[in-house]
């Protein structure tokens, strides 16, 4: 076997583990739930619907720093921990989505639509979409509970008092502090200074994805394998501006980017007044009036095609669009650099490295 | 000391040290979300002024569970304990919140109203409503997760595969489970067989309520001590009648209660459309004109005193209101017959027997 094929066999064997311990996991729950009624098992149903989905991101990451910090391949605790961290992501993707107003999630309908679809197909009383959004409250709280009860299972590991257990705490905590600065710049940004909004956004970016996302999985793959505080601070010069890159392509790509290859309409970042760094740098590089165009246009639910087309020409015409690539560009070299001064084996480096490229060079 | 002074001394140094422990737990979370950023100081602030008021009511009942069970005065886990139980019932009831459209809670605004009553203060731009529901599910999230850090914090007697644990567990899928039967009912209950409304309403009190409130925490405080499953067993034979008792008499004082000693206005649970056993029992005993009249009133928004008065009249001629007191009243026997076989010793004996009177006898 090539280094590559030893490679992808091992994280084939990964992520099939972690699908595997999600389904014994969800109907475990499932039974339990029909001991209440059987009225409930949608709860658990759009649950196991939505883990099916994803790329597995987090999981990955918090695999390669278990392996890199010297876990063993095959330790069914690591695939405990990825299950309780696709867990944790569908309780912040329901919730999500509810705060978004989104329709559509991984190609299907978002939980609270799914609810209130069961509400007409059913002919029930009163509001669909009040049910929908009801239900989704709940079963986003299902599934936050379960995403702990999962990461406790893993046992001594991550017991009270352990570095896995402070670094789960900590990616909690701050991933919902950093939901609340993103819904908070939407309606605070427009009437605070527009010079601090290129910080406030980088802000929002580390909380709400880079340490969500890449910096505390791989911290907690680390910690969960005994990694020695060096290797955790090493782990995090690689991961965190590794996060931050991603997020603010995504947020590129959230305006610029092709509809038919990251499956949601252009533009609808800017109707929903997400206040990212490339609308930072615009609101600042622009001249008065074009960011007093942009600054009217952001958070309009009814922005029209045109109006998507003439902030695109700010951005572009402003220097927004290459500070944002620039800002990208020395990010992702920084997490290159980072990545190559990481003590591990070849394999998990090898690893590392291919999930950042992935990260950094994609197109949707 | 009398046995009632040692009762009192007793109970009041635990509320005094969970209120210490919960102040000194948010602080550390306030200390660290301001690492995030100050703006996120109003999270923290909107839990800890939820947690200052309450009766303490599961906490009491874990602390007795403790005690009945051999658990020390003075132990600290059971003041964590204590701890965990309050910051998750203040996660339940800010969701609890926004999905039942509550605009106060425990004499002040709910948490969704103090976030877009802050966004209406500050001259923020877009909706404050939509600020406030969005920030409400983010805080109830975080909450949440606290809940579950504080248990944690307890240490061995609380760890993977614990009988408290379980129990533990247990107690939060279950109350979401029966949060979502309860809205459920709301909107299925119209469309059907009205037969079964009474066992429905029943099993929606058994879930939300009775194992939430009364059952588990008592049961949680008896397994940190180590108590044997016989011993849980009879906690539940006495806790378990005793909460359907206790969330029937709060659902007879909603419609039936004096708003000046209850807190809120009459009627408000008939216009949320909450199907209660008395609504279950009023629904099958009253006449088909009566019935469908009560049918249609329930979860109009605007329903006035008068028809407020009429369904009143339908619950009382119809002999629904006596049949749910008649209920109650052998719930109560049987809360009581079940508290006398407990082989407690007799400080425990009668803080339970004092929560117990106190929690069937209220009228508010």
């Amino acid at each position: 076997m090539t280094r590559n094929e030893q490679l992808h066999t091992e994280q084939g064997r990964f992520i099939a583990g972690v699908s595997e311990e999600l389904t014994g996991f969800l109907e475990a729950q499932r039974e339990l739930m029909a001991t209440v009624s059987p009225d409930v098992d949608p709860l658990v149903t759009s649950i196991s619907t939505l883990v099916t989905g994803g790329k597995r991101l987090r999981a990955q990451l918090c695999y390669w720093g278990w392996r890199g910090a010297g876990g063993a391949a095959g330790d069914p605790r690591i695939f405990t921990a990825g299950c309780a961290l696709e867990l944790f992501q569908a309780a912040a993707l329901i919730h999500d989505d509810i705060i978004d107003r989104s329709d559509t999630r991984r190609g299907g309908p978002s939980v609270h639509r799914r609810f209130s679809q069961l509400h007409e197909a059913s002919g029930w009383a009163l509001d669909n979409d009040r049910f929908g959004h009801a239900a989704a409250i709940l079963t986003g709280d299902l599934c936050l509970s379960f995403s702990e009860e999962a990461f406790t299972r893993i046992g001594s590991r991550a017991a009270a008092g352990t570095d896995a257990r402070r670094i789960f705490n900590l990616m909690r905590a701050e991933v919902m502090a950093g939901q609340y600065l993103d819904i908070l710049e939407e309606v605070a940004g427009p009437v605070r200074d527009s010079k601090g909004s290129v910080d406030r956004a980088r802000s929002i970016i580390r909380y709400k994805s880079a340490k969500y996302s890449t910096e505390h999985p791989l911290g907690l793959g680390g910690a969960l394998a005994g990694a020695p505080h060096d290797l955790l601070d090493a782990y995090s010069r690689f991961s965190l501006p590794l996060g931050e890159a991603f997020q603010m392509r995504d947020d590129v790509l959230g305006v610029f980017g092709d509809p038919e290859t990251t499956g949601k309409p252009a533009g609808d970042d800017l109707r929903e007044g997400k206040r990212t760094v490339l609308v930072g740098f615009a609101l600042n590089m622009a001249s008065n009036d074009q960011a007093a165009y942009l600054d009217a246009a952001l958070g309009k639910p009814d922005l029209s095609e045109e109006e998507v087309g003439d902030i695109r020409r700010i951005m572009v015409d402003s220097g927004a669009l290459d500070a944002t690539e620039s800002l990208i560009a020395d990010l992702s070299n920084e997490a290159f650099a980072g990545l190559e001064q990481l003590p591990l084996e070849e394999l998990p480096l090898t690893a590392l490295r291919h999930l950042a490229e992935a990260a950094v060079s994609r197109a949707a």
